[in-house]
Formats: C-alpha cells, structure tokens, sequence
C-alpha cells in the first residue's frame, strides 16, 4: 500500500508536488515576438526597482523599454542564453534607449558583451539573482540561468518544451545537448518551471518533471537521441548569416 | 512628509502592492494562436484534478487536450469569453476529444452552449471558481471571468493590454465597454492580473493598476473614448463570416 502511494506521488510529481509561488517582491513577465517565435522575459526585484532582460528581440526594445519605464525600473542588464542565429538581440538597442543597461552573454560563446559569464556566475538584481550554468550543445556557449528561489529556469535552445534545439552549426553537439540537459536542467526539481527561448506551438511554459516525463527526445537513450538529431534534415537557418555577426558584437555597436 | 509617503505608495501601486501569488494548488497556463493571436487559458485544481479553459482555438484542440491528459486532468468546462469573430472555438473539437467536458458562453451571447451564464454565476473546478461578469461593449454579450482569490480576470476583448476590442459589430457600442470597463474591471484591486484574449504586440498580462494608469484609450474621459472609437475606420474582420456562424452553435455540433 505504501508503495502505491508512493508510485501515485512519483507519477504525479509533475503537478502536485511544490508547486512553487514567486516572492511578492519578485516580477516576471513573460514576452513573444512572433516572426521569429522567440520568448523575451522581464525579471526584476519590485522594491530596488533593477529589472533584467532574457533574450531580448531588436524589433521589440522599444516595446521592452516602454514597458521598463511604465513600471518604474531601471534596466541593469539585457543578456542572452547564447548567441541566436535566428534572431537579432535588441541588447544593443536596449544600451541606447536605456543607458543604464551592461550586455551579458557567456565567455565561451565568443561574442563581445559588457560581462562574459562563466557557469557558477551569479547575475544580481536588486536582492534577486540568476545563476548562470553552462548548457552547451545548441551552440558551444549555451547558457541556462537558474532563479533557485523562485523556481525557475531559463533554458534558450538547450531545452525547449516537448522539444530542444538543433545542434548542427555553432559548435553543436547532440551528445552534448544531451548531457547538457541531463545533467543541469533534468537535476533541478520536478516542479521547477522551465521557460525556453522559442515555442513554435503557442505553448509558453513547462515543468522539469513533464519533460523529464514527456519530451519526446530527450527521454529516449543517448545514443538513440544523437540518432534522432543527426538524421533531422533541417533547411539552413535562413537568419543565420544576419544575425550571427551581428549577434557576436551584442551590445558593443557604437551607442549614442 | 506623510503625505509625500503615499504618494509614493499609489504611484508604484501597480507593482509593489500585494503582488499576488497563486495558490498551490491552482495551475495556471497560457497559450497563443499566432494566426489570430488569441490567448487560450487552462485552470486546474491540481488535487482535484479539474481543469476548465477559456477561449480554445479550433486548431490548438488537439495541444491542449494532449497537454491536459499529460497532466492527468479532466476538462470540465470549455468556455468563452464571447461569441468570437476572428477564430472558430475549440469547444465543439474538445467535446469530441475530451468528452467529460461542457461549453459555457453568456446566454446574452444567443449562442448554444449547454452552459449558458448570466452575470453572478459562478464556474466551480475543483475548490476553484471563476466569476462571471457581464462587460457587455465589444460584443453584446462579452463576459469578464475573475478569479477572486488568485487575483486574476480574464477580460476576453473587453480590455486589451493598453488597448480594448473594436465596438462595431455584434452588438457593440462604445459607450457599453467604457462603462462595462470602469464599472467591473477598474473596480478590481490593483494588483489584479489581467489575461486578455488576444494581444498583438507580443505580451502577455497587464494589472488592473497599469490599465488604470497606461491605457491610452480608457483613461479618456467616456465623450474621448466615443469619439476615439468611432473613428477607428477598421476594415471587415476577415473571419466574421466564418466565425460567428460556426461560433454561434460552440459545442452543439453534431459530437461522437
């Protein structure tokens, strides 16, 4: 009998288990830029006012910063998960609309930023934090940026819901990304709350429990999975050649 | 100096206030229809196990019957906030697929549905309810859902983030949202999370205290707001035709 309670807890983990309430001094919002299906996310600590901005989009910064003032914050930093091939940032922008902002990106994406991260580092708003750890296997600079307190991640292409990026170009690597993935992101908590870069099915949230549970990829073996991402046969990223040049010098174009 | 104090206070309202955190036991999750760029909400009681959605997208019902059966819930309810003329509902697609559940509009809506509203019902998932409002102005039988105790509405196209539906067709009149807005949803504390049907500039939530303060139409004065209406000179909705017929029978079709 006990066990079956305990298969019943395990089995619905996903949902029921701490089903983690943010801090009443904590904002979140979440952001969508259609054309190119990616998720921007504004963090901030309510009472210093010091915001930060995840994977922001060029064509939205007026949007973003609009937003920043409205609410009173000042933005501290714009960073990325690492360096998009199918987008270009709106760090850059972000620095001329709103000049108290630094870039971040991690050192080993090889892209120019105020601060190059590497994994343990902390980035720090207000009382709150993101810690930085390095996912690679998209691209060989992945970045995921865990908010311990709140219960949740910010996973760029590492791990997408239901899904994960490709790992063609960029220094990419199935084995990797699945290492990446299995060893970070799949450690944290079931009920920790995973926001991913992009969503091609309007879906804007999952849970570390539903994808260690459901991801059609990533719970297959590592040798089936490398299988599966080698034999993708995907068209050639038709932002590639834009974005990526214009994505390595992120927030250090010349700004007013 | 006292009084310098609260000035601060209701200046920052709209972020410092109780900013709410949900329960525990409540799920809550968005999803997107780029097409129409129409928001769809799932709610859980997650002990319960009852889930109900607003707004579903005819195409995203396979998605969200997937996600809800992943979840282990039961949809019990399939509701709108209106008979929509931009996107066929999911409701009539869910049934099939999920067949515990029931539609539900306004019965000022004169759609079929085999729940029809009236303003003070209450929808009960689990230990959760929502609240239905009649906030008549978009369409003549639009329906604001507020979930009291997690501080969340859900305002259909009555109140848009910064904007507010269109008032020319089905019944609408500009005078009825602006009053349906200040009378129900202004009405609502500041903290109040607000989740429309649809935005188009990619964000995803407002407070009662941004609207009150930001929204460029609704913080006229009711002769401004008429004329700003009035004025609009939008073209034909392109799914009008399609739509409100399809819409009108939401969940009475011929089902399995």
């Amino acid at each position: 009998m006990l066990s079956q309670l305990r298969n019943l807890t395990v089995k619905h983990n996903f949902i029921n288990s701490k089903n983690m309430s943010q801090s009443s001094d904590f904002l979140f919002r979440q952001f969508f830029d259609p054309a190119s299906s990616t998720y921007t996310y504004l963090l901030a600590d309510v009472k210093a006012k010091e915001a930060i901005l995840i994977d922001p989009v060029i064509e939205w910064a007026e949007r973003d910063s609009k937003i920043i003032n409205e609410l009173g914050l000042t933005l501290k930093y714009a960073m990325n998960t690492h360096l998009h091939a199918d987008h270009i940032t709106g760090t850059r922008k972000l620095k001329e609309l709103l000049p108290s902002c630094k870039s971040i990106i991690s050192r080993d994406s090889s892209a120019q930023a105020d601060i190059l991260l590497e994994s343990g580092d902390q980035v720090q708003f207000g009382r709150h934090c993101l810690k930085a750890n390095l996912t690679p296997g998209h691209t060989i600079g992945c970045m995921t940026y865990i908010c311990e307190e709140q219960g949740i991640a910010f996973t760029g292409d590492t791990l997408l819901i239901r899904g994960c990026g490709r790992t063609d170009f960029q220094g990419g690597s199935a084995e990797t990304l699945y290492k990446s993935v299995h060893s970070v992101i799949f450690k944290l908590p079931d009920y920790f709350k995973l926001y991913p870069a992009h969503d091609y099915q309007g879906q804007t949230v999952t849970t570390v429990a539903e994808e260690r549970q459901f991801n059609p990829r990533l719970t297959k073996s590592l040798e089936e999975f490398v299988e599966i991402m080698n034999n993708l046969n995907l068209s050639y990223p038709k932002m590639i050649d834009k974005a990526v040049p214009a994505n390595k010098v992120c927030g250090l174009y010349q700004v007013k």
